[in-house]
């Protein structure tokens, strides 16, 4: 279970976590809830340590002519640290999932039966830019148990170690063992080894592009929990409400173009007559609309779609659309193109929304809401660490407990079989 | 996500079994139900067919020189038969897990969230001789919504081709899907092209030994569940009931010796008195003793252990023992040698049961009782298609809830964030 052997860039990293993963996972709520808090207050403290760190990162990415987008997504300023802190201390607010009895019951012959959340171990997380993961993911790691190993990017790679020093010394101060939190060295390298550290590492979650995941997907022997691409559709069904429909197409394309829960492709019932004013309501907010034929029959200013637009996420202010048949040729549509993000039925047919629902293969089926509400903090679950499109272990917004795995306890009285 | 370029020995049957999962997702459980006792029915009914290609298996077998306790395994007979037609019959006594709903909540908006249980989609099985896994993986996929593509072994491939004939016939007869029960070829290039069925195959779950899991670990870009080794410890606290030791040990070592929950070491706290009595019970049953210097000294008949033994799921009437000084080193053991499957404590000492419960990370962990209750027929699941040992998504027994993913369903009156 310890052969670090082929991990020179890691594998110290992944020993200190792993033997603090063994006193994480007893530690009582109060004790992780108190260290949360002084790794809040010492983010705050020290937010100039930080801030001189990021303000290095963020300098030498612009005389490497990074783009004003990237360089905001990289700046920290001392809204931004208290905003981070924040989060921390609403982590607190959360229920502890660690010890939760998922299901139990006596058997016939006496033996007790406990299903009980118990924490992953050592999770690894991949991610780019945004130095504010640094804190987020550790601070769920540790609200649910884990020992979180952090590979962030090498642009961002001064103001992560800056603030792992803070969280870490902080987290010892309150109590928790070393290696808890580690940051991993941001060479290209490192992904590999933390993707083939069997046995070491418990899971790996990556949050990026495309690329990203695709390596991780071909590189890893670690179990991986992706959180993937949104191709997030809206479908308006013939017996949808016009009002409805123009507030949920609109909110769900253009409320934040730029997240994975927006929508890229509307989908309308051949029957709905209002289609020409939906589209009218788009451009006129500034969506550009890539259509097919019945599309651009119905408006102006319509781009030809093609296959490429039924597959692209946009994330911009492009929307592709089509007419369907019916229901059934837009679930057709959706299985094909789909990537079983979020799909979205307005209608106010009960058969429509049924069918809807039942043929749809995602991890969010809204009916007559936004695309949009897929979202940890939306559904309740207070943070995450992302969206799963997977099937496995996790499907949708993972929260705490989704940063958990269970252990049976079976107790008898000498039983045998 | 449907490539098939790349599959020429999978694809046409990953493309039938895709589009049979979007019809066995919404089937309702009258008709899966009714599906299961027609396939019972017919594999008693065709019995004949069966036993005549399983007949010609094991004659092909028989002459390549394969051994007798492998001869038996695939070998099939009335009785075998009649088992595993009962076992599809028993499967229809469970309760469906599609369209459970996990959780479920009105949010402070009014939106009403529901976690509902759906398939999995497409299950591949990876399996080795005994055939009868080819009619119990069809029948829990089945139950739970989800198309079956099984990979079996070639030396069973007459049986398993057989068997298939005869279930997809009924299937069908009862309304299933073309697709629902596809089995591949035998060919080792099958099972890569199976691993490498991104978009087609939702999950992998191989049941095999180390060299198969080894090889599904390094290949795979499907999920996959690996049910996995067993390398199960008993500990014996110095609060032991002597009584209670000797039945869980011997229980736990000899009962069956060729299953992963059987244990494979036992350790034993240096101030139990009674450690000659229970080296003494073991090798009266017929186990062969490998232990330490102090277990050499308590008993006659001990070889010496090595590191080896520690590492080794013998499946047979060896045991390593080892006398450990206090329960943080039994700890110790476990967490450096243990496969995280089951693992037993013997104690009367509340704190020694608590301190063991949270110190240890594994599938299950069993309170004087022994290793062998880690079983889905004994946890009261009903049927289990193996024992993960993994964390993510299922650890422990896989019953029917294990073969689903669940997809959040957000319903709204015209929502928008």
């Amino acid at each position: 279970m310890s052969d670090v052997s082929g991990l020179p860039l890691i594998g110290a990293a992944a020993l200190r976590a792993r033997a603090a993963a063994r006193v994480l996972r007893t530690l009582p709520t109060d004790t992780k809830d108190a260290a949360l808090r002084t790794m809040a207050d010492a983010l705050v403290e020290r937010a100039d340590e930080v801030l001189a760190a990021n303000a290095a990162d963020v300098e030498a990415a612009a005389a490497d002519g990074t783009s004003a987008a990237i360089l905001d997504r990289l700046r920290l300023d001392a809204g931004r640290i208290a905003g981070v802190a924040d989060a921390l201390r609403h982590l607190v607010a959360l229920p502890d999932p660690v010890g939760d009895v998922v299901r139990g019951s006596t058997l016939a012959n006496g033996l007790q039966l406990r299903q009980v959340r118990v924490p992953l171990g050592v999770v690894g997380i991949v991610y780019e830019a945004r130095p504010n993961v640094t804190v987020d993911a550790a601070g769920l790691c540790l609200k649910s148990g884990n020992a979180a190993l952090l590979r962030g990017s090498a642009s961002a790679h001064r103001t992560n170690t800056a603030l792992v020093a803070v969280l870490t010394e902080a987290a010892q101060k309150a109590g928790l063992p070393e290696g808890s939190v580690e940051l991993l060295p941001a060479d290209r390298a490192s992904v590999g080894e933390l993707l083939n550290a069997r046995g070491l590492v418990d899971v790996v979650i990556p949050r990026g592009g495309a690329s990203l995941i695709q390596r991780v997907v071909r590189e890893a022997r670690v179990p991986v929990i992706e959180t993937g691409e949104g191709n997030c559709h809206v479908y308006v069904d013939a017996s949808a409400d016009p009002a409805t429909a123009e507030a949920v197409v609109l909110n769900a394309k253009t409320h934040r173009v730029s997240v994975c829960n927006s929508a890229e492709t509307l989908l309308v019932h051949r029957d709905v007559p209002f289609l020409p004013r939906l589209l009218s309501a788009l451009a006129d907010a500034g969506v550009t609309l890539h259509g097919d034929a019945a599309v651009q029959a119905a408006h102006d200013a319509v781009v030809p779609a093609t296959d490429e637009d039924w597959a692209t996420e946009y994330l911009s202010m492009d929307l592709a659309v089509r007419v369907v048949d019916d229901l059934p040729a837009a679930l057709d549509h959706i299985e094909r193109w789909g990537t079983g993000h979020s799909e979205a039925i307005v209608a106010d047919s009960a058969r429509a929304v049924a069918d809807f629902t039942a043929g749809v293969d995602a991890a969010a089926v809204l009916v007559n809401a936004s695309t949009r509400f897929t979202d940890g903090g939306e559904f309740g679950f207070g943070a995450e660490i992302g969206i799963s499109t997977q099937k496995l272990h996790a499907r949708g917004p993972l929260g705490l407990p989704e940063l958990t795995s269970t252990t049976y306890v079976v107790t008898g009285r000498g039983h045998t079989r």
